[in-house]
């Protein structure tokens, strides 16, 4: 149930890895190289592909770890009008060739379409993040006393699920919020973002979490658990020990 | 007041554009060209870069303007939590070097300040989309009678606010929303998508928006308004009539 998100920031790099022709690609493979046994998926975030310019170290990752055999989860959150969403899921799906990714459900059903027609990709609708910001709009109460991040799951589990490719992303911090969303979607799986650096709770997650499917990410805890020439060594340590973690708490 | 939005398909393109090396950024410079002192600035929208991996020919669309004197706002809606945030800044208006840039508001204001504290920079918030599907969320009717968009505009006015570089973005498709949002955030700009191909009403839209800046966005409708050869100055033709249809109703 373990997911490792590959957030690479080139100023936390060991210099030997800093001096590499492609030093995030090889980062990457490193890590992955290190955790492919323990891992049920990758989350890629774009952003720190984006900002360093650095697309086609990105689309050697995900072509590395599905080499392997592994899926990949592109982090990517986007949300706009369809005729844009049309192209945002051209760049997940068919740029990058990723089996899910993560959207955001501010600009409704119609923006999100275009990701659910891939019937046989994954959607994870954002629900509720695990930010401390992520209360200003998600725990607004509506007019029937729901909070918006129950309404989000609602319409996500029986409006938008006409393929049965939909998924929520809720965040480990908030585990009462995360049982409240099971009793609405039911088996529905959940990407719980949060486990590490953030603060998130192992244990609380997977007992509020039970009876549907859960992947467990840990991001920057497992890739920078040393900032030496060891990381890799290091990243492996973290990941199993996070995933012997999650697995004495399943059920 | 019209900003020409550059979403450029080569699916679309003449096909003396098609054949050359850099078919994007050849169609935005002669959009450009064309349309430069009717326009008040210019939007390229990411998601139709990053689907044809033209990530370059982007860079070089945006540097080309901003040689040229005019600003410009980078449309990507993103939102992530804080140190993904920075990241999506940084691509924004380090790597790309925008003027401003679109986001979204449901993470909350941990995940915008990363933008806002870019304080010579424009951060326009997604508040009312102008598609369909916008009102499944934004319209959700909150416990104190106010709907969604309309606590995302206090709240971006009222309390985001502090660097003084917050906009929005109110689709011209909802005029009687829009002239809510006007009430409720007083002078602030906003941008107004929905023009042309989406059916927004020009007339209407400035009058419901009086009181603050207007930037009115024309995407399709301009850049496409000749299938053919002839595409730059069908661009111009178009261009020109709606600046002069804003002209003719502002106050």
């Amino acid at each position: 149930m373990l997911c490792i998100g590959l957030d690479p920031d080139p100023g936390r790099f060991p210099l030997k890895i800093s001096r590499e022709k492609e030093p995030i690609f090889t980062f990457n493979k490193a890590v992955i190289d290190a955790t492919v046994d323990l891992a049920c998926c990758y989350k890629p975030q774009i952003a720190h592909y984006a900002a360093s310019a650095a697309e086609r170290e990105l689309e050697k990752t995900i072509t590395y770890i599905k080499d392997l055999g592994v899926p990949v989860i592109l982090d990517a959150k986007r949300g706009d009008v369809g005729s844009t969403a049309e192209k945002y899921a051209t760049e997940a799906f068919e740029r990058y060739g990723a089996d899910a990714v993560t959207i955001n459900p501010y600009l409704g059903h119609d923006a999100m379409e275009p990701f659910l027609a891939f019937a046989d990709k994954g959607v994870f609708i954002v629900c509720r993040t695990s930010n401390p910001g992520g209360a200003d709009i998600q725990n607004l109460v509506m007019q029937d006393g729901d909070q918006l991040f129950e309404r989000v799951a609602n319409l996500a589990a029986h409006q938008w699920n006409g393929n049965r490719n939909v998924a929520l992303v809720v965040g480990a911090t908030r585990p009462k919020e995360l049982a409240r969303i099971r009793e609405i979607t039911g088996e529905m799986t959940f990407l719980l973002p949060g486990i590490g650096t953030q603060g998130g709770d192992v244990a609380a997650s997977i007992k509020a979490g039970q009876g549907g499917g859960l992947i467990v990410t840990s991001s920057r805890a497992v890739i920078y658990a040393s900032s030496g020439d060891d990381f890799a060594d290091a990243a492996r340590q973290l990941a199993q020990s996070t995933r012997d973690e999650i697995n004495q708490h399943r059920q």
